[in-house]
Order: C-alpha cells, then sequence, then structure tokens
C-alpha cells in the first residue's frame, strides 16, 4: 500500500485518514451514508477519526439527511457507493446544490486499475465508462475531485472542501478502493483548511458602502427584508448587527423564516407579495427603500411572483456581488459591505420607521367555530407551543404555506426546502438536523410538519431516528393526499389520492423500543389543544408521532393563492 | 390552446392523447410515477386513453417498479415532474441502461413560455437552466425528446418509442406543461410504430451463418450458453428453436436464468465459472464450440471473472454483431443469424452429446442437520415450492447467489438485477411484475426474495401492491443485515448493521385491510417447512410476507466465492 515515494513524506498519513480528519477539523461529528464495497474500506476510518456512521436506509434519505445536518451544523458529509447508491442520492444534492447547502458528498469507487483496464463491473453501466456519474454530479456540485493520484490528493481534498464551504454548495469526491490506504503528507493536517471567503476588493467595497448610506441616509421608510441566503451564506450576525444599529422595520421572506429573532420589536413578519399578512405587505410595498439581504425569488417564495415592489427602490446584498437600484457590483459580497455599512452608519440620520407589531393569534371559537382541526387555526396553535431553540422542519405541501403564520419564539431554526421543493425531504432533513444538535450537546427539540403525501416517500427515516435516540416529534398532517396538488389542477382527480397508512404505528415497526417512544391520533381541536397542552409530551426526549387529521379541501390562505398563480403559469402561452 | 395550424390537421388530436394512446398501442396498461404541478394537465389523459395510473409511492420505486413491469409486459411508462421526481428515478432509469430494460420515461415540465423567459420557478436550480436535467438523463438514455414544436412531436414520439423498444433502453421525453393540450395530427396514429429491428445486410448475414454452421459441424463437444441479452432483446424463441433442432447441452448464467425450461432434458444448469455446479463447469469449460447467446459477462455474472473457456471456442451472438473467435462482424444480429442458422442446420451433422442431468436436491437432515434454516438447505428447497409459471424476483445479496441453486419449474420468469446490482430493486420490480401479470389477465403468483438490509430501502413499495391487491409472496431473509457486504468486507463491522425492524407487521401499517394479508415469522427448517406445504399458502391470492430468519454468517458458496473475488479486485494494484 505505497503512495508517492513514502520516504519522502515527513507524516505519512493514509488518503482515508485525512480525508476523515479534515471533515472533523470543520465540524462533521455524524457521516450519512450507506455501506457498498466500493466505500467498505473507506468506512473503517470513520471511527478512528472521531466520528460517527449514522447507517441511513436508504441514499435519497441520506442526502436529504447530510442537507438538515449541514444546515444546523454548517456542513455535513454524505458517503455513497458507485452508481447505485450516488445516484440514488442525487436528487438530493441537487437540492443542496439549488438551495445553497455545502455537502461533502465522498463517492467509493472501483480501483484506479479496474477503471484503466474497462473492467465490466457490477454497478456501471457495462460500458466501461467509469466517469459518467461523475459528469452527472458535475452539474449539481461546486467541485468535482477525483482522487487518483496521490501526490495530487491532499490539495484536492482541502481545495474541495474550502469550495464547499465557501460556495455553501455540495461538492463531489470519488474515492478509488485502492488509494484509500495510500499513504500521502499528513503535516498538511496541522495547518486547518482556511475557510474565510477572499475579502471584498477594498476601493470597490468602500465605494458601494457609500452608495448604500448615501441612499440609505435618503429613505423615508426604509425597511430589511431577509431571505434564505443571508442564512445560508452566514450573514445573520451582520444582519443583525445592522438591524440593532440601523433600528428599522425588518421582514422575512418564506425561505427567510427564522432569521430573525420573531419576537424583536422591529420584526414586521413574512413578506410575500399577496401571501403575506396585510400590514407586512403594506409596510414592505411603500417602502422607499427595501435593503434586501440574500434574495431567492423563487415563485413559491413570492406567493407566485407577487411582489409588488421596484428594483428602483431596493438595494440588494448577495453572496457574490451587489446591486443598488440598477447598478450591479459584480464581486462586491455582502458580508464585507454589511460589515461596512453597519459600522460607519451614523444612525442620527436615518428616518425612524415604527415597525407593525407581529403577534401569534389563534382564531377564536367564535372565529373559527368548527370543532375538526383547520389550517387557519392549527399553525398559529402551533406557535403557541413552540418553544426558545427549537428547530422546526417543514415539508413542501400545506405545512410549508402554514408555517409562515407560525410565529416563531426566539432561537428557533427554521428549515424548509421552497425552492426545490422536493417532498419527503423533511423526513430525512429532520433527522440530520436533530442528529446535529445532538452531536453539539444542545438538548433542542426538533419538530417535524409533514403531509401525509410526503411522508410516504422517505417514511423509513423514521427507522434512523429511532437508531440514534433522537428528540423529535412529528406531526403528520392526514388529509388524505396531496392537497398542494388539489389547488393547482386535480381537486378531485384519482393521481392526487394516496394509499392511507396507520401513520400512528410506523414506529413500532421501524424498530421503536417499548416506552422510547409515542405516538397519538388527534382529529379534532380540543384533542390537539390537550396534547400541547400536555407537559409530558412538550418534554418527552425521545421520538414521537403524532397523526393529525386535517381536512382534504382545506389549505392556507398564501397556498390556495399561490397555486392558482402556478396553474396559470403552467398553461400561459406567451 | 392550439398548435400548428389546426385547419391543416386532418384528425386533430391533443399532444397528451397522442402519447398516451401511443403507450397503450406498444402495450403498456399502466404506467407508473407520481404527480407534480408541472406533470398533472398530462396525467388527465390517462384514463380516457384505457390506461391506469398506479400512484407510486416514490420516484425510485416507481422506476424499479416500471423496470419490473417492462421486463415482464415488454415495455413501461414512467411519469415524473421537473427535477425533482425525474432525479429520484434517475439510479432506477440507470439501471434499466444498464440492464437493456426499455422504460418510456415521460418528464412533466414547465412551459416552452417560462423556459424561454428563464424563471425562476420551483424544482429549478435557480440558475434559470432547464436542460440540465435531461443533460444528466441523456447519460442513461438511449432517445433524448424534448416535445417543443407541435409540428415535430409526433415523429419525436414515435421515433422515441421505437427506440426504446429496438434498443431495448429507456428513453426521456421532456413534456411541457403548456404543450400537453396542442393540437397534432392524429392521422398517424392508424399506422402502428414499426417496432421490427431493421434486417441484417444479407450477403453479411449469410456469411456469418456459413461460417457458424462450420464450426457447428466440426465440433465435437458444442454447447448453448444463454445470458441476460438473450432476454432483454427477446431472442428466446430463436434460441429454443435452435436448441429443438440442434439438440446440444444447453446452460443459463446467473443473469440468463429463466431463459431457458429447466426440466428440459437437454437444461444443464447455470455456469459461472467457479461458482458452477461442477458437473456444468466441466461440461461448458471442456467443450469445444460454445454458442453463447446475449452474454453480459460482468463480475457478479461470472463469479467474478472466473469463466475458464477460450475466446478460440466462442461465438458470440449479440443484439448488435456477431464474433466468432475473434473475427467481429459488427451489425450483424443475431436474431437474423440464429435464424437463419436453426433453417440452415442439418442436425444430422451435428455431434451428439449428452447433457448433464440436473436435480433440484435439497440437503438432507443428515447433510444439514442444523434445526435452523441454512442458505444451502433454503434454496433448493424453494425450487420444490416455485411451480409452473411463477415469476421469481431476487435482490442483491444472499437471494441472487442462492438462486442458482433453484431448479425453476416451467414457465418461470426470473427477475434480478445482476449487473446495476441496487439494493431495493427487487421490491419495486415485484410490484411492477404482478402488476404486469394481472394487467395481461393471468393468473401467475410473484414470488419475491428479498435481504433485510434491501428491503428497508424501498419498503413502501408494499403499499402499491396493497393498493393493486396483488398476487405476491414476499421472503424477507432476515439475517441482521449486509451479510453479503461482511463477506466482501467487514465481517462484523458497524457499517454492516442495520436496525432491526418489526418485518412481519409492515402490509398491516401500509395499508393492508384485515383479511386480504397475511404475514407470518419463521425461524426453522420445520416452521417454514409447514408453511411452504400448506396449500392455503401457496393458493393464497393476496399478498403475504414471511419474516424469514436465517443465519448472519451464512451465505451460499457461489457468493462467498465472487465475495473473494471482489475484495481482491477493490485492492489490487496492477
Ligand atoms: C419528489 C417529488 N415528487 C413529486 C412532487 C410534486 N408534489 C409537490 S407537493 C406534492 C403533494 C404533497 O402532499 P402532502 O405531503 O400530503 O401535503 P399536503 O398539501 O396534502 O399537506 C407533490 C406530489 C414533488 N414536489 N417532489
Ligand atoms: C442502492 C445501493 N446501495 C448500496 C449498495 C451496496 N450493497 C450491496 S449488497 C448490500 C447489502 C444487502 O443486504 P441484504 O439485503 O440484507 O442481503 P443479505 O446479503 O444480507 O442477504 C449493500 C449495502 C447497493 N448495491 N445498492
Ligand atoms: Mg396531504
Ligand atoms: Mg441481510
Amino acid at each position: 500500500m505505497s503512495g508517492l515515494g513514502k520516504d519522502l513524506l515527513q507524516e505519512p498519513v493514509d488518503v482515508g485518514e485525512y480525508l476523515f480528519r479534515r471533515l472533523y477539523e470543520v465540524g462533521v461529528r455524524s457521516v450519512h451514508g450507506l455501506p457498498g464495497d466500493y466505500n467498505l474500506v473507506a468506512l473503517d476510518y470513520i471511527q478512528s477519526t472521531g466520528l460517527k456512521w449514522v447507517g441511513s436506509v436508504n441514499e435519497l434519505n441520506a442526502g436529504y439527511a447530510a442537507d438538515g445536518y449541514a444546515r444546523v451544523k454548517g456542513i455535513s458529509a454524505l458517503i455513497t457507493t458507485f452508481g447505485v447508491g450516488e445516484l440514488s442520492a442525487i436528487n438530493a444534492i441537487a437540492g443542496a446544490f439549488s438551495e445553497h447547502v455545502p455537502i461533502i458528498h465522498i463517492v467509493g469507487c472501483p480501483s484506479t486499475v479496474s477503471q484503466q483496464n474497462g473492467m465490466l463491473l457490477h454497478h456501471t453501466l457495462g460500458n466501461g465508462d467509469f466517469n459518467v456519474f461523475a459528469n452527472m454530479n458535475s452539474e449539481v456540485s461546486c467541485d468535482i475531485a477525483k482522487l487518483n493520484t496521490p501526490a495530487e490528493i491532499a490539495s484536492q481534498i482541502d481545495h474541495a472542501i474550502r469550495k464547499c464551504w465557501v460556495r455553501s454548495r455540495p461538492v463531489y469526491i470519488m474515492l478509488p478502493t485502492d488509494v484509500v490506504r495510500k499513504k500521502i503528507e499528513g503535516a498538511r493536517l496541522k495547518k486547518p483548511i482556511d475557510l474565510e471567503e477572499n475579502p471584498n476588493d477594498q476601493a470597490r467595497e468602500d465605494y458601494v458602502v457609500d452608495v448604500v448610506l448615501k441612499y440609505l441616509y435618503a429613505a423615508k421608510r426604509p425597511v430589511m427584508l431577509v431571505d434564505a441566503c443571508a442564512i445560508r451564506h452566514r450573514v445573520l450576525d451582520e444582519t443583525h448587527a445592522l438591524l440593532e444599529k440601523a433600528n428599522m422595520p425588518v421582514f422575512v421572506t418564506p425561505m427567510g423564516k427564522g432569521a430573525i429573532d420573531e419576537t424583536h420589536s422591529n420584526y414586521g413578519g413574512v413578506y410575500a407579495g399577496e401571501g403575506s399578512n396585510p400590514e407586512a405587505k403594506v409596510r414592505v410595498e411603500s417602502s422607499d427603500l427595501i435593503l434586501s439581504i440574500g434574495a431567492l425569488k423563487s415563485d413559491f417564495n413570492t406567493a407566485g411572483f407577487s411582489y409588488r415592489t421596484s428594483q428602483l427602490n431596493t438595494i440588494d446584498f448577495h453572496s457574490t456581488h451587489t446591486i443598488v437600484r440598477y447598478s450591479e457590483y459584480p464581486g462586491v459580497k455582502m458580508k464585507g459591505v454589511l460589515r461596512k455599512v453597519t459600522e460607519k452608519l451614523d444612525p442620527g440620520k436615518l428616518a425612524m420607521v415604527p415597525s407593525p407589531v407581529v403577534e401569534n393569534i389563534v382564531p377564536s371559537r367564535q372565529e373559527d367555530p368548527s370543532p375538526t382541526i383547520t389550517q387557519a387555526w392549527l399553525w398559529p396553535r402551533f406557535g403557541q407551543f413552540l418553544r426558545y431553540n427549537d428547530i422546526v422542519v417543514t415539508d413542501t405541501g400545506t405545512a410549508n404555506f402554514g408555517i409562515w403564520e407560525t410565529r416563531f419564539p426566539p432561537g428557533v431554526t427554521a428549515l424548509s426546502q421552497v425552492l426545490w421543493g422536493s417532498i419527503g425531504w423533511s423526513v430525512g432533513a429532520c433527522q440530520g438536523a436533530a442528529l446535529a444538535a445532538k452531536d453539539v450537546g444542545q438538548d433542542r427539540r426538533t419538530i417535524l410538519f409533514v403531509g401525509d403525501g410526503s411522508l410516504q416517500l422517505t417514511v423509513q427515516e423514521i427507522s434512523t431516528m429511532i437508531r440514534h435516540k433522537l428528540h423529535v416529534t412529528i406531526f403528520v398532517l392526514c388529509n388524505e393526499g396531496f392537497t398542494i396538488e388539489r389547488f393547482i389542477h386535480g381537486m378531485d382527480a384519482e393521481y392526487n389520492d394516496i394509499v392511507e397508512w396507520k401513520y400512528k404505528d410506523i414506529p413500532a415497526v421501524f424498530g421503536a423500543p417499548e416506552g422510547e417512544t409515542r405516538a397519538y391520533r388527534v382529529h379534532i381541536k380540543d384533542e390537539l389543544e390537550r396534547l400541547l397542552t400536555d407537559k409530558e409530551f412538550g418534554d418527552f426526549k425521545g421520538l414521537q408521532l403524532v397523526e393529525l387529521h386535517v381536512g382534504k379541501h382545506d389549505a392556507p390562505r398564501s397556498l390556495v393563492l399561490t397555486a392558482q398563480q402556478s396553474a396559470r403559469t403552467n398553461i400561459k402561452n406567451d
């Protein structure tokens, strides 16, 4: 097992060890994935480098879980096997690419010798081409590292991990079986990988900051609007610092939800065009200067492109550039700009505008008299159930829209996949998020809201939650199928129906030991009320599943709007 | 909703209708897939064209099921939604590409208008690129049809379906939402799509046939060896015709299993190099002329490349070419050659060699005294349980190797995925196969042998079996994890362990109505013996699940051999 002239190495270390020590260094503690004969030898290094093997139930779920893990822990790792494993996970990787989530995807592949010889191995297309899956992955990864030549491997690994972090997107590392035990230079490990992004060109940055300040001082009704990329590109500290100093109203988009403390006196609620609550809509749309931080204006994040704001009143802060009205500043990244704007800002020169007050109002019996659970009642009600530091995960479906109406307590981390929108994602992501919290020793509750339809795609992830004794409460919204789709097309079509499962019995089947798990079935408001106010339920440390029945034809207001808009876009002829 | 000058069309028909009527024409009856807002409008055409919507539980399973359906019914269709759906299924499509299975994959995608405008829609990478998923699919599809221009659509559809059938590989059809209702020429539908492969150049074919006959007449111990592509490229009739006329010993490879009636007096068993039963090994390897039909000599199909045969003694018949010893004849396809060889053959000039006798011998109590179930006992025992016309599905793991030891009754169709080897495939494939049998009104039993590890990846497919009241018996081989992997590397490693599920309780959770499903738990031979001889069990028309416990460290002989070989290949340095 020799690498490049082993004698020339100061501190020879196996490729497997080098790679996994780097993972540990950047914050990974648990590694998601499945074994396969092309990665088995690599897996032997997991324990010895201080990492934990998750032992996922399938690769798509593993990818979703790695996504959730990265959103909470900063970065994550996924190991799959060549062909069959990596392609099973590729939808999760595409989602992470789309939504700016950093996953280090390591694929155990056939030996360099087998590749050179074009052997007809299992998990190939039978055509001797060993690059085809890497090619496919290159469409959804920001770096592809094929670890074939020992002399290059250490820098390939360091480069890939840095890029993963800085770009906040997946990278793909191809690790041949015969390379895992090759020796490379371990002395490099003494110097941590540099994860800082390159600073902006100072002259350009200063220029942009001055322009921003000029417009800020001139504005009469400035507001901040915080979106997904503020979270994913790690400028929440900068955003909060600016908020404290500028003391202006702040709003979040659906994908930005959780970025701002929602009990903060400046917090004005969710802005999503027509889907906003009325006061937020008025405030944002009548503003003469919107500081838009990390915007990602996709259809579902804007209630069907229903913003009524003008670019003339907007400054866009992005991870790769800044746009002031129509002037673009490529390469001027938001982190530096936000810091310097905050630093230079003279709050005395700013117009003071009061923020709207956001309350979490649960409709009264008079307003919503139905004994059964309505979407209008449900989401504010959850707002009362949530606690400081909860992690809240929602899936595409009524949940992703309903959650707009839930006001979070401080410290809540919210996970959703509004742009990519792959159903079933949330179940994996929930597992990964809960595990990430556990890995840093935080006793946080992870709470999942998932539709019955979405749960069916990835249900076995509950088994992984059980395996790792995670602290998770799952609310399954049972409405006999794909309600969100019904509102787009086919209200009563057969293709929007699903098989009715016994959701409550799922944890037991997937190996939950008696007593460590609880399951409930809830049909009416009073039952849910009792459950949500039960202290034992709220404090339970294990896995809980609540089968929660809601109306088949009931949806949050914002979903109804967005769905109509989507249906229109789909058939529009010009 | 107009297409190209509607007035110019003789019999205007909607694109959706045209496409689905073509599916029906080539033999599709049930369509697998999941809805998504980009395919909903298309789904409206399913019922009216006489097709049935399966309503799958996730796209990977749907793809696997389409694979199983095509293997039994000849061809299949899968409908997914842009990005999230199609990428979830792409591993199944890659498997079908690798294993030569014809699936028509239809992807509902954003409207042509949205694409032209580069809109920031859900299920995109957020970069305005609507071709990236088609590009990925082009690596694993033999045709890509983007249905954008009405004037071209009918011929694009016809071309894709023909190619799918003739090449026996997946094709990819991208159907924008605004195109579904466009009008195209329906008069074309009167002429069925031509599915015949182009005939060989006659002079070349005659030449090859003469060469083949020359070697056949000269041979002293000729044999036939039938492999996967004989099944997938539909030359079983030609193979049997040749067998009847030539009356020589015939063997199958693991991937060819089921191609030949195993009770036929010429049948000599499975040949897979070292993995063969001893007599088959001797016969094939001492033969001076092997007629190899549809070979696919992958590692797992050859027990780790352990053939001891010479190309000098081999004639290879392939779907695209023929090879006689070292002479290659590109474009001379096997179907024509086999037909003509049979036609011209003078059996009187052939050497007569008796075939070895293949019996299905279950080890006796003396030979295998353990009361618990051993792999050595299990597989021949299943041979006694199987009946005429059963469909037998096995997954990668001990099952795929154990089945070599099971002698099939006549009419058995065997499904396995030995080359691609994606675990969990069998559960989807089993559903698709059983549905295909039901769709042609055949009352066949579909019997699945799947490992506990493999089942966990795709378990929810059992719900689809319940939805369609399929006639399926599932044997779950419970051995506490990934036994096949243990034999390759990490015999007692944690990464080869899984969570212990309550397998027996699975059907009930996934919606099986009381009485329509049965489930059993079996630990010892006597229990299994009782079950397999119970007439009610054998005749039950619904879903049955048997949780069958076998030893954690027990594997079929052929697997032990192949695993050792794989481990060696993985670490070999030159
Ligand atoms: C992987 C994948 N397949 C299909 C879709 C299309 N799709 C979007 S939402 C949805 C239905 C979700 O239903 P459910 O989870 O029950 O939510 P509900 O709206 O009923 O609360 C479907 C099928 C998707 N987004 N992702
Ligand atoms: C999608 C996918 N992931 C991972 C693998 C690697 N793999 C091959 S066989 C196997 C274990 C199968 O275990 P099980 O089904 O329990 O069969 P056993 O050998 O125990 O009977 C694994 C993980 C694979 N082939 N496909
Ligand atoms: Mg639902
Ligand atoms: Mg097993």
